[in-house]
């Protein structure tokens, strides 16, 4: 069960939201729904696409044993939700573990600096390797030279293309399309009316976890249960307009940098990932949040000043993870005086403790903060996550009066390069 | 030779900064250097310090080829340059590489989450292990918390601590200090007058750095080089003046977000070095900066869209590479129809070229933005880099009138958190 504890903001003088504003009619929220039906947007309909976990499931198993490494070759929303995927729900150094793990080792490469590209070679042994290619459109420039360096090593070593790559891209006659059919490369399909930012549950995210041995039934399953949130004009049972609400009245009086705090080192990728949905999302005409990603408790020794004494321009969004892991305690000291630790802390609760003292710390100082509480990071609960902070977006954008959806203001730097590229 | 450029400050219109602002008569700089110096602040003096760095380099030769793991316990200051320095300098995979490199691993474990604790036991083989314990007090708690733990493990296998353990603090009778005498484990110093986020050229960051084969004392050079530069009283040869004076115009108009955006794999965590420098620094009395850590060209596909539509409320400060790296070709394409890329092109052309589209795109859109460029990622750049960061800073503290070293806005949330622990 994940809860919304919005208490923090009655509790802060003059910079919070009085209880009594954080409410909606269930005719508001269904207005709010009718519009985003209306932008005829899939992020929380695929998820019923049994079809296409099926294929990949067929392809995972087809090819189980085959490979030491997946890489992915994809930028921006082809890459944040994989990364987030691997760094939540396997080992924090499964690429450390020298085989140890019965999976291959996932890596996603998602720039083209040589030294990135120059440094992977001394990794990569390219006859156990999987290529999997994710640009939606089919046309991503770096993510197509990419393919082109890896497609000439494969085939200077006369190993079979569709052995060594998979497509995940839309469905159509694109560039990648063509190449697929000619030679003969699984591919696996991003529905038109999903996003890049939108896509991890589609097979952007989803093909690369199952192949790194990640529940995705159980993935989607969460995010099924979230879609009945999000769909629900009830308030009180709305997570996700409960979220965009408090970040829209926020905004409204100037709080437009949106902290993503959780206390937890296996969502610190889930933080990077939602930084990418919330500014292409929400950051246009003028308008728009801030995203930014902190890590607890680590980032209270690197923000916390800021965050307590600075300027008043925050929303902070807490995320408490109950059970963080094993349960470990802190042993006493052995060689000195003793430190203040009561007996048998663990570290879960000094963990915990220090996000309290965090979290009263800046509603004492009036910084309008929101916890989020989740029971664990597994599988379940970030099929959750994922569709929360996706449906928020979506409320927001209809908040906003924006459309979330498209993202124009890339375009003239793309045209500016594509320029410069044909007189060089 | 680094250079930075301002100029496009003076092409937006409105929220930029015509070129007649910028400048600074040697007189005004004086005076900010005599209110720096009257601070007492050692991070540009440190730097001269021959006597640490022969320390540092005493015991790696002593202790050379009797480690596989080198683990820095420490979080905040006493970990984020460690953690640049090996990304900055390091090969890109390096504790992936099996056996292949010549130097311990290097991990920082700057967080107390049991998952984190929990996995990394798997990769621990203590035997072999040093662990570097860094706190300047000797007192923060979630570095005791880890050094008992790992102290427990070493004395439960029998293992000379000594063998096993360093540690780095500051001078005086610290619990820290007490236990390295009773223990004979050897201590290095953190000098008073430096603040963790000004340390990473003392041996918080030195003596790791060292333990892996970074060539310290290039590092050395560079910040002696650059400092020359903080203390030049000429405007247009102070870098770190022109970066402040940047910075604090901006400020007043409204530009309190301030992104760090190399391209370049090696410097992301640089930018997150600078996030806690910039951010505990002015970050007090309800001033500050909120410092925003960004990666090219990878976050052009997730931030582009905000920074050039979103509000117009920050300073993007690009650092450009000149020397990305290998010269490596895109090859053309073997199986489909050509894409734009001219004949020959490199990843460090593409990579190039793209930086140019985005920051020609910012300033068409009125986005204020500047570029440092350096020549490549070395030691004695990273060296410059930090001095550069730090003594822009110190001027930004003497701009905005606030003292830029120390961290009031912490102290709450940490007695909180006390008096919770007693009470368990």
């Amino acid at each position: 069960m994940i809860t919304l504890d919005l208490s923090n903001l009655a509790k802060v003088k003059n910079h919070g939201i009085p209880l009594k504003n954080l409410k909606a009619t269930p005719a508001q929220i269904g207005t709010h729904l009718k519009k985003i039906e209306n932008r005829k947007q899939g992020f929380y309909k695929i998820i019923d696409e049994n079809a296409a976990v099926k294929k990949i499931g067929e392809f995972a198993d087809e090819r189980a044993g085959k490979y030491t490494d997946i890489v992915v070759l994809g930028i921006g929303g082809s890459a944040l939700g994989t990364i987030c995927l691997q760094q939540s729900l396997k080992h924090l150094f499964e690429n450390e573990l020298n085989g140890l793990s019965p999976f291959p080792r996932l890596h996603v490469l998602d720039n083209i600096d040589p030294s990135l590209i120059s440094d992977f070679e001394d990794l990569l042994d390219s006859d156990k390797t999987l290529f999997i290619v994710v640009t939606k459109s089919g046309t991503t420039p770096e993510t197509l030279a990419q393919y082109s360096y890896y497609f000439h090593k494969i085939y200077q070593k006369k190993l079979y293309p569709r052995d060594h790559f998979a497509f995940v891209t839309e469905p159509g006659n694109n560039l990648l399309r063509r190449i697929a059919r000619k030679e003969n490369i699984s591919c696996f399909t991003i529905p038109e009316n999903v996003g890049g930012r939108f896509s991890v549950l589609t097979a952007v995210g989803l093909l690369p976890a199952k192949l790194i041995g990640i529940d995705i039934e159980k993935i989607l399953l969460g995010a099924r249960e979230m879609r009945d949130s999000f769909l629900n004009p009830d308030f009180s049972k709305n997570l996700p307009y409960q979220l965009a609400l408090t970040q829209y009245l926020l905004a409204k009086k100037g709080k437009n940098i949106n902290i993503l705090w959780p206390y937890s080192q296996k969502l610190i990728r889930f933080a990077d990932w939602y930084r990418q949905l919330l500014a292409e999302s929400t950051g246009k005409e003028g308008k728009g949040l801030t995203p930014v990603s902190a890590l607890g408790v680590t980032d209270q020794h690197s923000q916390s000043q800021l965050y307590n004494e600075g300027p008043n321009d925050k929303l902070i969004t807490f995320i408490k993870v109950k059970n963080l892991g094993p349960c470990m305690p802190i042993p006493s000291m052995l060689n000195g005086p003793d430190t203040s630790f009561p007996d048998g802390l663990t570290f879960n609760q000094l963990m915990q403790t220090e996000m309290q003292g965090t979290i009263a710390s800046l509603t004492k100082n009036n910084r309008p903060n929101i916890t989020i509480e989740i029971p664990e990071v597994d599988e379940f609960v970030l099929g959750q996550l994922f569709m929360l902070f996706e449906g928020a977006t979506a409320f927001l954008g209809e908040m906003f009066n924006i459309n979330a959806y498209n993202q124009p203001g890339v375009e003239l730097s793309k045209t500016i390069t594509r320029k410069l590229l044909q007189n060089k």
